[in-house]
């Protein structure tokens, strides 16, 4: 079965000899800690912080999702060479309305090579 | 065969009457008319400029793609429930990298009652 | 804009020198005639019936889509290396329930080198 | 962070009880034990073996997914309605083409009012 990478595995692991492939796909969430209720809510996801990841063809980020707990929000879909077979930080802005009640996000991409990778959570309040 | 709305189907139709309908399901690319050539660079792409779109069970907006000519370069799927099942206008901030020459941006929305929409070119010169 | 490819475009065509250009991006739909009110209803889409699509990683068939009039029903997408990075004719079964009135199916597929190709529309009557 | 349901969960269940919930979203692959090199291989996927799966607008079953170990072979999407809004098993036929070395098949599922399920992995011997 696909193993979902965490990142709690990295800090687990001897995460000094192999940070560069944990940091570059794993994604992050970035957005306020509070969303108002009914208004339009920015969600930034982006892959990696500090190195970068390929862009090739048979090597690359195919798709970033945005849940909410245990459902699925959005989902971005990239081909390669989408980002000019260069190496980066794949990242997309998401605007979602939240629900009543406060969320837990978290993000997940996944690498054609190296499979599933999963956010931290990332709790916001709505108010 | 799924007919694609353009949006010069609205100019010639009889566009006073049918404005908000052709309005809020149409895409609009909204970026600068150059990219630096292997620089990041923000494509957003919003359904809709000033009528809403539903976000019912029964009524939404599935995906938008963004596209340089016959290449899809990504696309965005949303769920049901994604915008508070609020009337609004779906938006998703792409971040490319563009290949060495121009490009012929398009963007296409896909409307779970009304179906495809393409938006109007926009030409982008990389420098 | 993305052009749409056709098989109408493919009769007006110089088509016997390109034929094997054309055969091995257009969709068809092969399923019977009637479907039974409420029961589960095969639909096989295979990309071209004479000649091969590459299943490389620069170029590959990444998704068939499944249309009844302006509303889709179903899409399968694909990475590249699916079919062993092996010539062939990618296929899938998609089995649905029919709505109340008759169908009229197409399918669509996209190549990552050569867009959007269209079927032929298949009409289905529901019994 | 989305929790992954397995088979496991279900058999540490009180399962008697809760069977009809698990059994309805669960997938499952039905496919040959053993694959010929080089040559197209059917894998079905079917979602739910005794209960029925709601096809409601507002609960459907959003997506179905093959990998093989790590790797994201092909995906099926569906829209609320594709199954005549009608309770059913959700299914479908994938044509592959295994690589050199034996798969290790497994399938997930989007629920999208019960999260994500991961089917019994299928170990395929490829000859």
């Amino acid at each position: 079965m696909p193993r979902v990478f965490k990142v709690t595995d990295v800090e687990n692991d001897e995460k000094e000899l192999r940070k560069d492939y944990f940091d570059r796909h794993t994604p992050i969430i970035i957005c306020s800690d509070t969303a108002n209720k009914g208004e339009k809510f920015l969600v930034k996801v982006r892959v990696g912080t500090q190195y970068l990841h390929p862009d090739d063809f048979n090597h690359f980020i195919s798709y970033i999702q945005l849940w909410n707990r245990e459902t699925l929000l959005a989902e971005t879909r990239y081909l390669p060479g989408t980002f000019g077979n260069k190496p980066g930080n794949p990242e997309v802005d998401f605007f979602i309305v939240p629900p009543e009640v406060s969320m837990n996000l978290t993000a997940m991409s996944l690498c054609t090579q190296h499979g599933l990778w999963m956010s931290d959570a990332k709790a916001v309040k709505v108010i």
